[in-house]
């Protein structure tokens, strides 16, 4: 047969969100078609790939029997199964060992604190008593969070002030499992994107800002605002993290920059929304990345193509104005690029996201930010 | 309805080769999913896209209306029906005058002629006594060409040097409508990639050199190796050929430098092979202005992204080689863009493209070319 191509990687994603959608665009550029375990025929991704099947995640036994390597574009995933099909002998990319850190926070914190990251003062909440414990010795405010990997728009930290408002969390979280925190005075929060292969081989890319704007991750922009000696931790850190869980693929380290020095808050084992700056914005972009250390071929240049680089998300608000309305008005904004994800409209959830690349951080940010307010119908811009 | 926005923009996209592959993925950006009519379940862009539908493209009627702007990858075309589904209210672009331009080069000649645009001297055959008529005025050797649109792969441009070797091209294409035109020293092959609103408005591209080999195109580069003046004259006429055929979309003007200036060779009214490299060479690709365009929403800038791009095609050949086995090796040139487009092998036919940035054009000629060479299996590179 002179055409065996497909046959030569078929790789297969679970998850059907944006971040599948764009994996799946970055396999596309290499000739491969993945297949796609969605929940649902209006998921981001299956609007956009010919080969999706509709199951739950728990089907993936059977998907994986069809794949050659599996890979994920979340990890809430039963990781039992996980590591029942690895025995089996499928390819998992990445593999039990780093999904379960990055599923179970109580998991990650403790292989953290016995290998000596930097990490919060933590426990497992069981009672209320282990709070008040926790409390005594830490002090107020505490983190209180989920220590299960979220679904997007869902709340999963709190930082509580007094002992009523914990009281009050944990009595409307009683459902999930929960990890307390000691609280950071956190001066900047970064991430830092490793792409690693199966042997080891990693490559990291520049680090990126997080800014928040009520609690919610609106933009990222890179160069991080902070010192070579920062930044060189920072890439450090995040990738002896990498190596620690024997990552494959994408991992996104979050750290805290806190005046006593960098913390590892959290960990996703995937391509992560800081990110999708790369796909203008660097060498080679963190899906193709994703794609070609799942698959374990060379990594690509992480090296930012401008000055600077700004992403903006593109959050649903309560209006419920439909992005693509402003899609004419955000174009006009010279240079910017445009990401719709194609998803229904949810008060909260990821719609698309605004890139902007400029001669320095100031004008991609009013660049990306212009646009976004045309897609989200809020003149003037 | 909360969510209507895959019908603010129900594209459809006429052929399902490399090119409607990668329009696909510039309308995925935007959250737009294209509708396809193609011709086989195996055609690249149907492998990579959820909405194929499989048909002659004389469905193309019924496709029409389930879409509310057509558009093409190729203009091998009934333009006589393009006429009538205009006729009827449909949104075709690049319109009927256009792609009639594109189709039928005779008639292309003559709009051109009749508005002194530059071009070879040229009679459409008839019979063996015109194409004597032409040699006696014109001398040898000459162009015989097919009077339309070409099929990838198919060689539609011949030098004949005499009287037999003509005799033999006309009888051996006795099939197809002719074209002759008066043989051009040419210094150098040049594509000006042009996108243009339906109102006018429009962009042009840097100039692309291309370079052949063995008579077919091999190389496009970036920026042209030509004075500041050709420069400026090929993007002129281009803009001009652009308005004067009332293009919309992405238009692609050919022209050959002779001795004597700057003359039109042929017109593809549609995203072409020389603009593969504005997908990472440029701010904007050719394909996302391509839908831009044809949506009518503000185009992007032009400007390229390095100093020098150049795009290598890879191209079957007799040794069926599939490039998928040389990805790894293609990979591992530093800061190679590998495209496959999942493509059947077939000698002759346009399997990827490798496409390089770079400080200079040697530098990235050299990096292209490897990576090219490790797809087709060719060691050492």
């Amino acid at each position: 047969m002179d055409h065996d191509f497909p046959a030569l990687f078929p790789l297969g994603i679970v998850g059907a969100g944006q971040i599948a959608r764009m994996m799946h665009q970055a396999a596309i550029k290499f000739g491969i078609t993945p297949h796609l375990l969605a929940e649902h025929a209006d998921d981001s991704a299956a609007l956009a790939a010919p080969n999706a099947v509709f199951g739950h995640p728990d089907s993936l036994a059977a998907f994986a029997d069809s794949c050659s390597v599996v890979t994920f574009e979340h990890e809430r995933l039963d990781i039992g199964l996980i590591e029942r099909l690895e025995a089996s002998g499928a390819v998992i990319r990445p593999g039990s060992k780093t999904l379960r850190a990055a599923f179970d926070k109580a998991y990650q914190r403790r292989v953290l604190l016995g290998r000596g990251f930097p990490i919060p003062a933590f426990a497992e909440f069981q009672s209320p008593d282990d709070l008040l414990d926790f409390a005594s010795v830490f002090g107020w405010p505490l983190v209180i969070k989920s220590s299960r990997a979220g679904v997007e728009g869902q709340r999963s930290v709190w930082i509580v002030g007094n002992r009523s408002e914990a009281m009050r969390v944990i009595s409307e979280q009683s459902d999930r499992p929960l990890l307390l925190e000691s609280f950071q005075h956190i001066v900047k929060e970064l991430v830092v994107l490793v792409a690693r292969r199966p042997g080891g081989n990693s490559r990291c890319y520049p680090v990126i800002e997080q800014i928040n704007v009520d609690g919610v991750a609106s933009e990222f922009r890179t160069p991080a605002t902070i010192g070579h000696a920062v930044a060189t931790d920072a890439r450090s850190l995040a990738l002896r993290v990498a190596d620690e869980l024997d990552a494959t693929g994408l991992v996104a380290i979050e750290l805290f920059l806190t005046n006593g020095g960098l913390i590892v808050n959290e960990i996703a084992a995937r391509p992560h929304n800081a990110g999708h700056l790369t796909i203008e914005g660097a060498a080679t972009s963190q899906f193709e990345n994703h794609v070609r250390a799942v698959l374990d071929l060379p990594l690509g240049p992480t090296w930012l193509r401008a000055p600077a680089v700004v992403t903006k998300n593109v959050i649903g608000g309560r209006d419920l104005v439909d992005p693509a309305r402003g899609l004419a008005d955000a174009l006009a904004v010279e240079g910017t690029q445009v990401h719709l994800y194609g998803k229904r409209h949810q008060v909260g959830s990821k719609l698309g996201h605004v890139t902007a690349l400029a001669d320095d951080i100031e004008l991609a940010e009013e660049m990306a930010s212009r646009s976004v307010s045309a897609l989200l119908g809020r003149r003037p811009w």
